[in-house]
């Protein structure tokens, strides 16, 4: 049984478009915050094979999505490398600021042994999941983990990482190609455990201006891509480089990824002529899923209108809300099935 | 004598190009620092007209900029309409979240009475400013203004006001109804005090999907122009709506500012592109300023060399940092003033 999200990958259209959801495995689900509760830190979530794999298949067991993203979180490859993180209630993640010489000390060589646990998990939900769906491993970009690191958090507008940028390029040059050869051999990692394609999150791309986009965002993807391409050359990779804007077009060309995840403000005629270069996923606003009722309907109805006959993934333009009722989301699921059927 | 920054908008291209600075008249200098001590309460400042001209002159004595903004908050606006306001150290502005109810009693008859001191502030400056310079009013844009007043602080996507927005789309339009008519009227009374021109701040335009855009960015904006055009044909109104991307060329179009500015993601061949359409401000990003040395430089040149050949006013892509040293400053007054120089 061949893979829905596969076949969209490599060029082909489906109607209804396969779907899932960023952050699908998490706090939506009351079963995920049971989970939670049990596992006590975080990371204890994302380090335990057994935990991790019951996360992952959580949402497809609730919701049959067309693929299963590995439970983790992006900030796992800097503390690999050995960097400080932890996790407060209403804060999000908290590191301890980077310096220009702490560089040097990060620890490639152990990282990818301290992140065994992940590749682990991947094993066991291969196992465990049907032949029809795919598994989707994913990691940082390494501008956006830059960003959390410099700064120790996530800011409005990750100032902190633009300044280190501007102030030491090549000491930022350095750290981001240290972090592009970790987090590329760490999907690598996670291919030959079982993931059927990866996603790179660069959540933060947006905050950058021409030069630093190209320096920040799209050298160090570039790297990535070249790099599991001489291992891997077929696994298709998705890059999302989130409010990218005016960017979208060359950060496909130039870093050379399969498809592009576009964030909920991409125009839908833009996103469609980018259909023209790579298959596209994507870009329901969260929180007209979180609202439901016309908003949503007005929403999955644009995106399956314009984006629908070339190929798509459907998918929010970020992650899922917390709060979402899951009957939003059994609602769009419906929304988006019904346009494959004739009387939908 | 002529204002620069009015021949520009006009359509001239003036080589060295005029220039100043979004939130010049603040927290960078220390003179400024001196006065917001002696106000107190930040809020002091804003409605005290002497504090207020004396912040809004200091860095055109200082650096002899080409055009004075009033120092001013765009949250006035909601505090004259009755919402509560007030300045956390480290935080920012709070206010108390809006909910739907409290929109029909948002006080619009009292509001402009309120800001009286503001247009004296405008009369002080305009006395004490040479002819040459130009004197800037402004005000928030009614989306930006509403997703302070909805989630009562700045948040990293403004969240609360685009599900505001799906739940109650009516009563978002009835509230971005009552912010543009009330913001038009409030530039209207800077005109009359003597600004040359004013600009409309929309710092969050960037997190809206297509649709949102239309709604919240586009017609409040466009209602606005026409409101204050019926008034003034010819005064030039400067849209700034921040993170825009791909929809400022369409903003241009569908609101009829006169200028655009633009933040420091858009590329600058865009920017090019749209110079054949409206004239054009901007785009530094602030941190190349705070960061100095050859990052200042080389953002600096490259806007010169794209956007310098046709009309362009010198700016930065968003407020200037608190902690910029002066000299960097003068170093950017330098590499301008140069371009107009056959020696430069």
């Amino acid at each position: 049984m061949s893979k829905k999200i596969l076949d969209v990958l490599n060029g082909t259209t489906l109607t209804p478009p396969p779907l899932w959801m960023m952050r699908q495995a998490g706090r939506t689900l009351p079963e995920y915050r049971q989970l939670r509760q049990k596992a006590g830190h975080f990371l204890n979530l994302c380090y335990n094979p057994d935990l991790a794999c019951e996360a992952t298949l959580q949402p497809i067991r609730r919701f049959d999505f067309d693929a299963a993203i590995i439970f983790s979180d992006i900030l796992v490859v800097p503390h690999a490398l050995g960097r400080h993180l932890d996790y407060k209630i209403g804060e999000g993640p908290v590191m301890d600021p980077l310096n220009p010489q702490d560089i040097e000390n990060l620890k490639s060589d152990e990282a990818l042994e301290k992140l065994e646990p992940i590749f682990k998990a991947l094993q066991q939900v291969r196992q465990n999941l049907k032949n029809d769906k795919a598994l989707i491993g994913f990691c940082g970009a390494p501008w956006t983990v830059a960003t959390y690191m410099i700064a120790g958090r996530a800011t409005s507008d990750q100032a902190p990482a633009r300044l280190f940028l501007y102030q030491q390029p090549q000491k930022m040059k350095k750290l981001l190609e240290i972090l592009a050869d970790i987090s590329a051999d760490y999907l690598i990692k996670q291919i030959e455990a079982g993931a059927d394609l990866v996603q790179i999150f660069d959540s933060w791309a947006g905050q950058l201006d021409e030069k630093g986009f190209d320096f920040c965002a799209v050298e160090p993807v570039k790297r990535m891509v070249k790099r599991i391409r001489r291992r891997f050359q077929d696994v298709p990779i998705i890059g999302f480089p989130r409010g990218a804007g005016l960017f979208y077009q060359d950060y496909a060309q130039k870093t050379n990824v399969t498809a592009l995840s576009l964030d909920w403000t991409v125009p839908l005629d833009f996103g469609s002529q980018l259909q023209n270069q790579v298959p596209i996923q994507g870009n329901l606003d969260p929180q007209r899923l979180l609202a439901g009722g016309q908003a949503l309907k007005e929403g999955v109805e644009a995106i399956l209108t314009k984006l629908g006959s070339k190929p798509l993934i459907f998918n929010l333009g970020h992650g899922v809300e917390a709060k979402t009722p899951l009957a939003h989301i059994e609602k769009m699921i419906d929304i988006v099935s019904a346009r494959g059927n004739p009387q939908g």
